[in-house]
């Protein structure tokens, strides 16, 4: 076992495919970018623990300070920076992880306590709103970034701090008289004290996370909720709601309206439910797959999150208001028809989700999914240059919401938390069962990665244009390791083939499991997957009736800069996919030097003329069917680019992933 | 030119047509009920003056007090209660209103101030949240109450009082030093004084109505918004949303985000818009159409709420958290889709406002719309019975939010919203234009009317089984009188015919008018409508996908008591207009003894076996559209009553109006 943010050092990405670009993009110019806009927004001082201006305006949210995340954001950049650091030596940027290390390191208080917020604003209000103030979020992002850096340094001159913070929550937090019995409003210290606890093996790591898991959404022995009793100490009235809990009580926002094991679907915050879940399935792995109800909760979170509340894109949260999850099926794809949110953050949770339950449930239904929002919904959060950034990422825009990416946010997780993925994904690429001898490999990246068993050495490579291309070459290399290899089949791929033929092609949950001695008998072989471009569609609960296209891995969108008569932001676009002719043509585009396979729709789509449907709450069927159905206003061609690529390349804004469905007229 | 609340005397309806029994219903039974409810929820005894204990209950809604509305309850009640003692005399009823008289009159301050909450509860806080305390709203309401009362009693018990209070108002708000320069957060006063001033001819009553519609929306010569000021002085923080704004300074909610002609689209809480704009209406009615920047704003509001706002059953306004208008085209069915509102005070509202439109407009798409809410928004939300109601009209059930009425509700303005209605619906069916000496039929129901010109007496009878058949007999009898008479023939309608053959078939503006020397010589004729079944469905743009069955005016819903097999809400069912046969049955049906025309549907609906659609994020289109377009799992029969007529006999609270469509393989 182990995790991809200590594993990831041991795969190579080959130079070019487009995950390495953007990992270059990121080691280039996001880094050095984001450091900069750390600096002059006055995060990067801000440890130095003076009082910066901007503290006393008022909250975007009530009531939380604007300020209030930036520990994390801190943290955040540094965890990543020591991931690309470990491959891109930079000197600037390390000079930059060295003098916050300090800056932090001295930013620590005398008993151990370690935040901007309740150190120079509220002094004396610790640990008085851990449901709004993300004073633990904060703490579990800069032990993540102390582990990044610890790894890196392979000094505890960030970690030290840190492990001493921890040991006042530990103190602070818990069942026992004169503790508080709480839990943070938003996950996130449960996945890093879990992770730090692999690394310094002392149980009190493990066990207040445990007790974080465990406590949260009970009520104590008198009914109450610790949330409600810490509002109530703080003199809070019930009417005073913050905007996003909607109109309830909405203890569900925090993923504390019930014990996780209790929850029959996902709700909520969606960027929390996936931190909460990653340390819950973390837990399950720890504990030898045995928490049976926990897991069994997991799946059931999980099961309903992608079949009910999941976008194409693989975008997660419908609902702005409390960027999270809408009732089941509902999944519009913008602004302008009710909503849709799709935050970055929550694409990364998703992924780091699927990628703990991999640890113990080798399923592609989870490595589908990863993939899915690793190509879409994560990707398409950065530019192609790696300045510009996206929060919310919506499969339609509208004048409202324009497709762009922005420099920066208020509230700026999104921007580091790419970094922060892309600096690990080598170690998303592949898990390595050490006890079945078994290397499996999730994620088709050009890549080499390195298993050492005792003091063997063994290299497997794979060879590919993915996503481009769905021929892999894979290769294994070094001492004869009996290793068997696990492949993973996506769902989506009609068609695939091994050559040489292998002795099997019945898949286990999706992978094609090639035995060690097969392999040692063929270190190289080739798997083809058919990546030809397919229509895809939401669920018809989800009452879209679109259609999108996608190749392989790859959702497509429309954009006006390619499709440049559109006005509508392609809502009244109608594409048939039994009709359709689909052009493919690998393309590099000359703004930004990115390569793809950009797709040419021919015959299959027309433009709805609604100027013909005379508006009114009730139309008549059959005059909506002769217009829908009309052979009339055929498009010679609609042209189509990866979703990711969106935004990249100037115009107007305008794009859309899934196409009203032409009911072509037989 | 008259008020329906004035007129409404002149017309008699005929016993036992649909809306003549709800009628009767309430005079036998709805007003003694809410009587009733008054008197044991502490409402009726409220003018008294005495503390109420529920008084110091937390506020359901921050920041406006549960009882906030009590004013407006009794007033309404009063005025439907008037309405209906003109022809039901009933001596409990009479002897209530008496009593409220008594004691509104005696409630009165003296310096004419007449409010509870603010003479009991927070005197000295008179006009100091005009925004959220319905101060101005229920004012508005007891003066209708009073128009009303005066009406009837040819006395000035309650009007003296009310007009004393609107001295007091007429003092208070204006632009002078020393006035507040404000305007009610919930539109109604403005209504109500122009009716007012049309019995008093008072040029005060006419200018406070004018003022509030005109300094509506606008800034102060500081750029100030008055809600802003006055919220300031309140001492709150700009945090301290109300949970119905949404996230935003929802300004748009009170109607108050722009002056009513600046508005592009209709915005915000939906009584609240509907209320507005029938006042401004009344407004460019009185003032002789010549306010066309006024006028154009009313219709371009019209035009967005009824072409991109509006559920095929005439309800309004999609979103809960501010009861009112989502994005264009936003139009989900029910609470597990999305939201759907739709509340019984709106589709009231929207009456209003056809009504007032129609005065100086002759218009179907006025009447149509009118007729459309009447026999589906409106009626759906009374028992049968009359003693049960709804607030919210979903077109489709769900787990959380059941086809059922109530009882009655904290906020209670829709119950006694319908007796007034009611009341006076005689005066929505017709309309005089006394200078062209025209007579126009805007809705058939059986009735007759009584038209004076100097001395002489028209009537104007029309018999018919109307909403069931579609044939109309018309009789125009009394002294020879030169009236030209327009009949509304629906935009629905394929054919129609009226016999003998008229002059001419063209219609104006939806109108067929026949001239007054055509009537003479034909006082008898015959108007047949065709009301065959057929099927109707949302914009495409709303995204829904489904189709619905009408007849006439009457759109229909599945109800699980009719159709046991249904588990799931009707959310699987498909239909298909193209292939189903609809079969037509006047039944009187036995729990209620109400009489309509129920409907089943052999052949063409099936249910979507979405057992067999593997849900994920993408589906297949040809696996999706191979089982949507299936022709297995076809109904025998699929049986549909008159939406208004659910939750009448029982059940388990499933219905729904859309279906999904079902794009039947060829």
């Amino acid at each position: 076992m182990a995790y991809p943010q200590e594993i990831f050092g041991r795969t190579t990405l080959t130079e070019g495919s487009l995950v390495a670009r953007r990992r270059e993009a990121v080691a280039s110019k996001a880094l050095s970018y984001q450091l900069d806009v750390l600096q002059k927004t006055g995060r990067y001082d801000a440890f130095k623990l003076q009082w910066i201006p901007s503290y006393g305006d008022p909250p975007d949210h009530w009531p939380i300070p604007n300020h209030l995340f930036w520990d994390s954001d801190i943290g955040k950049w540094i965890e990543g920076a020591c991931y690309f650091l470990h491959d891109h030596p930079h000197r600037d940027i390390q000079s930059a992880v060295d003098e916050l290390t300090q800056m932090i390191a001295s930013a620590q208080q005398p008993d151990g306590y370690l935040n901007i917020h309740f150190t120079v604003v509220e002094p004396g209000k610790r640990f008085t709103n851990i449901r709004d103030f993300h004073e633990l979020y904060n703490a579990g992002h800069l032990i993540e970034g102390a582990l990044a850096h610890n790894q890196l340094y392979q000094n505890d001159d960030l970690l030290k701090p840190l492990v001493r913070y921890v040991d006042l929550l530990y103190d602070t937090f818990g069942p026992n008289e004169g503790q508080l019995p709480g839990y943070p409003g938003h996950p996130e210290i449960e996945l890093a004290l879990l992770r730090l606890y692999h690394r310094t093996k002392n149980p009190k790591h493990l066990s207040l996370a445990k007790y974080f898991l465990t406590e949260r959404g009970k009520l104590n022995a008198k009914g109450e909720h610790y949330y409600h009793l810490e509002a109530k100490r703080r003199g809070e009235e019930g009417w005073m709601k913050p905007s996003f809990w909607g109109q309830t009580d909405a203890m569900w926002y925090y993923q504390a309206h019930k014990p996780i094991m209790e929850q029959e679907t996902i709700e909520g915050h969606s960027v929390r439910a996936m931190y909460l879940l990653t340390a819950a399935s973390d837990l399950v792995r720890l504990e030898d797959n045995a928490n049976k109800p926990l897991k069994d909760a997991i799946y059931r979170l999980w099961d309903n999150m992608v079949q009910k509340k999941m976008y194409i894109t693989g975008g997660i949260g419908a609902i702005k208001q409390w960027e999270g999850f809408g009732p089941d099926y509902f999944l519009p794809q913008g602004t302008d028809e009710g909503g849709c949110y799709s935050e970055t953050c929550a694409a990364i949770g998703v992924m780091m989700l699927a990628e703990r339950i991999l640890q113990y449930d080798l399923d592609r239904r989870f490595s589908d999914v990863m993939e899915l929002c690793l190509y879409n919904a994560m990707l398409t959060s950065m530019s192609s240059e790696g300045t510009k950034f996206t929060y919310v990422n919506q499969l339609a825009s509208s004048d409202k919401d324009l497709s762009k990416r922005e420099e920066w946010f208020t509230c700026a997780c999104c921007p580091p938390n790419v970094l922060r993925l892309l600096g690990q994904i080598g170690g998303y690429i592949y898990s390595h069962f050490e006890e079945q001898k078994q290397l499996n490999v999730h994620l088709y990246i050009p890549s080499e990665t390195k298993i050492k068993s005792g003091c063997q050495e063994t290299i497997l490579s794979q060879k590919s244009n993915w996503p481009w291309d769905g021929q892999i070459e894979f290769e294994l290399r070094g001492e004869s390791s009996q290793l068997s290899v696990g492949l993973r089949i996506p769902a989506w791929s009609k068609n695939w083939k091994v050559t040489p033929s292998p002795p099997t092609t019945t898949l286990e949950k999706g992978y094609l499991i090639l035995p060690a001695d097969w392999v040692s008998a063929h270190p190289r072989f080739t798997l083809d997957i058919d990546i030809s471009p397919r229509f895809i569609a939401p669920h018809p609960y989800t009452n879209q009736d679109t259609v999108a296209v996608a190749r392989g891995p790859i959702v497509y969108c429309v954009e006006d800069i390619d499709n440049t008569w559109v006005k509508d932001h392609f809502k009244s676009v109608q594409l048939d996919p039994a009709s359709a002719s689909v052009h493919e043509k690998f393309v590099t585009d000359e703004t930004t030097g990115d390569s793809y396979t950009a797709l040419t729709i021919t015959n299959g789509a027309r433009i709805l003329d609604v100027d013909r449907i005379n508006a009114q709450p009730g139309l008549d069927v059959g005059d909506l069917q002769s217009e829908e159905g009309s052979q009339s206003g055929v498009l010679d061609e609609l042209k189509f680019v990866p979703y990711y690529f969106r935004a990249n390349r100037g115009g107007s804004g305008q794009a859309r992933v899934g196409l009203k469905r032409w009911h072509r007229s037989k």
